[in-house]
């Protein structure tokens, strides 16, 4: 263990319960049925523990997209060749991608890291330069990496954490690119979980109905060829991991570290942020869940965290889109509880007590 | 009949078929797998066959609020007082409101109109003045007003979005603010669909479970006692509706026949989506659904319209809310089918029928 990483778990600290406890009571005052604005209320005070402020920002916004190769792609598991992975980075740094019509739409800036790419993009502009190999070896072979290149990858989350904070940073949204990792997010929640390969696989990309059944096979032949330790998740990270992954798992320790909620995204996130919550249970609560994408094992990871996702529209592109979305609904929280009126400052009749709060369908 | 309400309804057309064509040709070369931004994607669709553009535009957004009063308020049938119409309606003036922070954080104006509060509004400022009466009657012992006057409500929302059209208006979400009105919705909603009011009647602001009998006796009673034709949406409207109802139904004939996308928000919003649906079939694809209310009669007009709603976030504030907070997710979807690259702009490799598009859990 490096001294970021350990003093990174070391600093996660609970909720701040007074701010929460006073953003709930200014809920409850705000001019409007109380609890009529659902999730978007409890949202709003999670934000207030995680900030400890009564009334939390989310003005500084940053996407996180780890990009990573994976030597598993030779085991011929993805719909797309592997040299879309470099392609894709480009068009990230140029403004293209997915990532970036949605990172301008909500006013979040997109920061694209080479953490494993499998070619050289020291020229490439735009691009933070975090290579640690040219991407992972096959992990029906062998381990995917070793033991320190994960804690390493895991560092090149939190510290663009911390960069990131020094220019303002109040919410960050993980994303990833990278050809085979929905192949290996597959093979790190079954290890931590102890689901079957076959309850947490789904086609990716697009793999044809019939290349399923070959790729649950390809992970189920990692997982006994390396026998990743379940209570170790660096282990499991290490051997049947990515490079993205790993890092995206250390934006989830460096928000949490910093007070900075961390978004999860589709799939992979949902890997690296199930790796994060078992290196410190405490990370949990600083982790927003966004969309449910359509990869089965994306629920998987949900139900076992206990989080409800915001919305489901069938989504399946990653690279961080999903939580990107999600911000504009995580800010208008933020924002109703600092500029709603109350119903003293309005002058609107209207004791909250009168109107029975706990409604359900 | 009057002329503006029979020339509106006649104006709506079908989608532009070529525009849809070529807004999904485009998806399918977009940089991701095909098919990967799920209802985004069917999103962009359809918004270019509302607007008749290849490459949609959602830029000018406008949220149409309709206050009135309901003198079905005598029976008891909510948690709040009928003076907080008025004072909310002052609150949403001043900018205060949950629809205002929603509206602000959206980029979308907010237009407050007086179609029916039962107090003199006529000095205040910040709001549209079409006030038709004092609030309706007590449906409970009548009609709650004349044909005449439901016609003209309608006229009252049509007209809106004219007015709206003249400084720009790519998209509009229909809200309302009236201390009874999901009393008056239920009713609407049983008389069209014909299901009993047990079905259809939840607890509104926040009224008690054991008050929730006696507003649905209300709803039986007025539906009784004014016996409105199901096959005449105006009888129901004037017999069991509501001066916003109308006025919101306006809206979405409006829309549909000007090619704007109307959107809708929670259950008051959904009775009038089912009156414009059953004065024009045609007008169900010009409307957006958003969230779905808590109330149970809102899933119940979903089904009859065939729509599925974008999120669900247990809201339950109306005032347009949950449309004008879905307009964040409309507008990405227009947004992606501009801004993304292709393929070949990119020059990424990956040609998309190589992937397979029609993924599920």
């Amino acid at each position: 263990m490096t001294d970021l990483f350990t003093t990174t778990v070391a600093a996660i600290a609970p909720l701040d319960a007074d701010a929460m406890r006073a953003a709930e009571d200014r809920q409850m005052h705000l001019t409007k049925p109380p609890k009529a604005l659902g999730r978007l209320e409890t949202l709003s005070i999670q934000l207030a523990g995680i900030q400890g402020k009564a009334q939390p920002v989310i003005e500084h916004k940053a996407i996180a997209v780890m990009a990573a190769d994976h030597g598993v792609t030779a085991e011929g598991v993805s719909a797309f060749p592997a040299e879309v992975t470099p392609a894709m980075v480009f068009n990230m740094a140029a403004g293209g991608a997915g990532i970036n019509v949605i990172g301008r739409h909500v006013g979040a800036r997109v920061v694209v890291t080479d953490v494993g790419v499998n070619a050289d993009l020291s020229a490439a502009e735009g691009v933070r330069h975090e290579k640690i190999r040219m991407g992972t070896a096959n992990m029906a072979a062998g381990a995917a990496m070793t033991r320190e290149e994960a804690v390493r990858a895991i560092e090149v989350g939190i510290r663009l954490v911390e960069e990131e904070l020094e220019t303002g940073l109040d919410i960050i949204a993980t994303g990833e690119v990278g050809i085979g990792n929905t192949t290996a997010a597959s093979a790190v929640i079954a290890a931590l979980t102890g689901e079957s390969a076959s309850k947490v696989t789904g086609r990716g990309t697009g793999i044809t109905k019939d290349a399923l059944p070959r790729k649950v096979a390809v992970i189920e032949k990692a997982l006994v060829t390396n026998a990743p330790d379940p209570s170790d998740p660096i282990d499991v990270l290490a051997k049947v991991g990515g490079l993205d992954i790993a890092a995206m798992t250390g934006v989830f320790l460096g928000g949490a570290a910093h007070r900075v909620p961390v978004v999860m995204d589709g799939f992979i996130s949902a890997a690296a942020a199930l790796a994060a919550v078992r290196l410190c249970p405490e990370c949990a609560n600083y982790i927003l869940p966004s969309h449910v994408s359509i990869e089965i094992g994306h629920q998987v990871v949900l139900n076992e965290l206990g989080l409800t996702p915001l919305f489901d529209l069938e989504m399946r592109l990653d690279e961080g889109t999903g939580a990107a979305l999600s911000m504009s609904i995580i800010e208008v929280a933020a924002r109703i509880l600092s500029e709603m009126a109350t119903f003293e400052s309005a002058g609107v009749a209207g004791d909250p007590t009168e109107a029975d709060a706990d409604l359900t369908r």
